[in-house]
């Protein structure tokens, strides 16, 4: 996609982050970017003009689904225009003028020092040193210039900070995918020519027997297919359940309309979160 | 619940960890542990008989499901014969001697720092220090004492480590709670008399339109609660799914074995992952 010279993407953590990965392959490698260091942080970035997109994970395959960001779906009204999946590979990456057998020691968030088991493994006189964040490891090494050390990051934290790959894809688990959202401050209208739509939904239904199947059949009667579904209790409402359920459709099709339109009649609330058009 | 002396329960973290008190919780606090680096080191250790039971976090209110043990329950045949919820609170722990006042430094996993940032912003000249896990923080402190330095960590670990609190429940979310399985090599049998069980259960589906609702009926039609529901891609297999699914009853009542029977009918693979009483 070519990016207009406007377009500022939020995101969080350091710059060159698996978020920042994903901004760069939905809105173009040299789009603007603004790191942030929290969640709620992106959206209100967003909310307040202060960027035109924002770009989140919504799920991993090891993980699950981020909730929190589910919840800041819902707290915000930021519509979901786009979509992406991210292999997390990681690089052992250290400053120009490190050889690989200088390594004694290697910076990284404790989650991706663990998820490179093997590495360690097979180098036992390298030290792990748990670091804030993946990319922030590479802006240490860049700016510190530590002696002896390297970090495990993305390609892009490497690019962005001037460092060397001493070791493509070390991590253990080459099945391991983040799925972002790309959000707007104005949802997508369906142009009448194209396919290919998916629409997100968060709705609440009372926990008894047979309400799930109740909202199932309002799909099913429409023979629109779920790519997704999810209960989350309430906490503080014991006997109401949260549901994420992503639909291929967009929400303008008559009968997604229709589904949605029949489910508010069991459901306490149904809230659209956006309809997109996945990037492969 | 008493422990017999025999009982030795696996669980990852080091010992302190939100795992130990979960296992302490279930298992009596005289529990004999195997604190392990990784979770298919936990399902090793029980299906190898060095532990009679492993505890292992299936969900957290913020997370979401942790897949890779839903995984890791599929691959070993390790029933689950109980579960229970514990609240993720953050205790800012020194060693006795250090006073608030001269704390400069605070380790911790980054993702417990992240979860504690009104305290850091009330007290601005405190320094985060990342760490590779929560329950070895107060560790390091107990083995190298390093000056002018606290921790965060569970309630538990400040007692295994001799550790003082010095401001308790310094998390920002109080609503973060973290669902927990106890696993046995033998599933556990329905007394006649108890109720209140709870069944948790794993199947495949082709991704047509209409199939989950098929799978639902097979549940509505004997009037049985689903409390969790829950869809995952199958990477590799794009027309499949994997469900999680739990309900209420055992796998042994009736009405749970007639809809599983009537389940395997459509689904390629059903299998249940255990039957057990919930504790609060």
């Amino acid at each position: 996609m070519r990016t207009p010279s406007k377009t500022r993407v939020a995101f969080q953590g350091e710059p060159g982050a698996f978020s920042h990965a994903a901004a760069r392959k939905l809105l173009g490698s040299e789009v603007k970017v603004l790191p942030c260091p929290r969640f709620d942080e992106v959206f209100d970035a967003l909310q307040g003009n202060r960027v035109t997109h924002a770009v989140v994970p919504i799920e991993n395959t090891l993980h699950g689904s981020v909730h929190e960001n589910y919840d800041h779906l819902l707290e915000y009204d930021l519509p979901i225009v786009g979509e992406t999946s991210i292999r997390i590979s990681h690089q052992l990456i250290a400053m120009p003028g490190t050889r690989f057998r200088d390594v004694r020691r290697v910076l990284s968030h404790p989650v991706a020092l663990n998820q490179c088991i093997r590495f360690f493994k097979e180098h036992p006189d390298i030290e792990k040193v748990p670091h804030y964040d993946t990319a922030g490891s590479v802006k240490t090494l860049a700016e510190q210039h530590p002696s002896h050390s390297a970090a495990i990051a993305s390609a892009a934290a490497a690019e962005i900070y001037g460092g060397v790959i001493l070791k493509r894809g070390i991590e253990d688990d080459r099945q391991n995918f983040t799925r972002f959202f790309l959000l707007d401050r104005k949802p997508l209208k369906r142009p009448s020519t194209s396919g290919g739509w998916k629409t997100s939904v968060v709705f609440s239904m009372p926990n008894h027997p047979g309400s799930l199947f109740r909202a199932m059949a309002c799909f099913a009667l429409r023979d629109l297919n779920l790519t997704k579904i999810e209960s989350r209790p309430l906490r503080g409402k014991p006997w109401e359940y949260l549901f994420y359920v992503d639909l291929l459709g967009h929400a303008d099709d008559t009968s997604v309309a229709n589904a949605l339109g029949n489910l508010k009649e069991f459901s306490s609330m149904v809230r659209i979160l956006g309809s997109y058009q996945p990037m492969e």
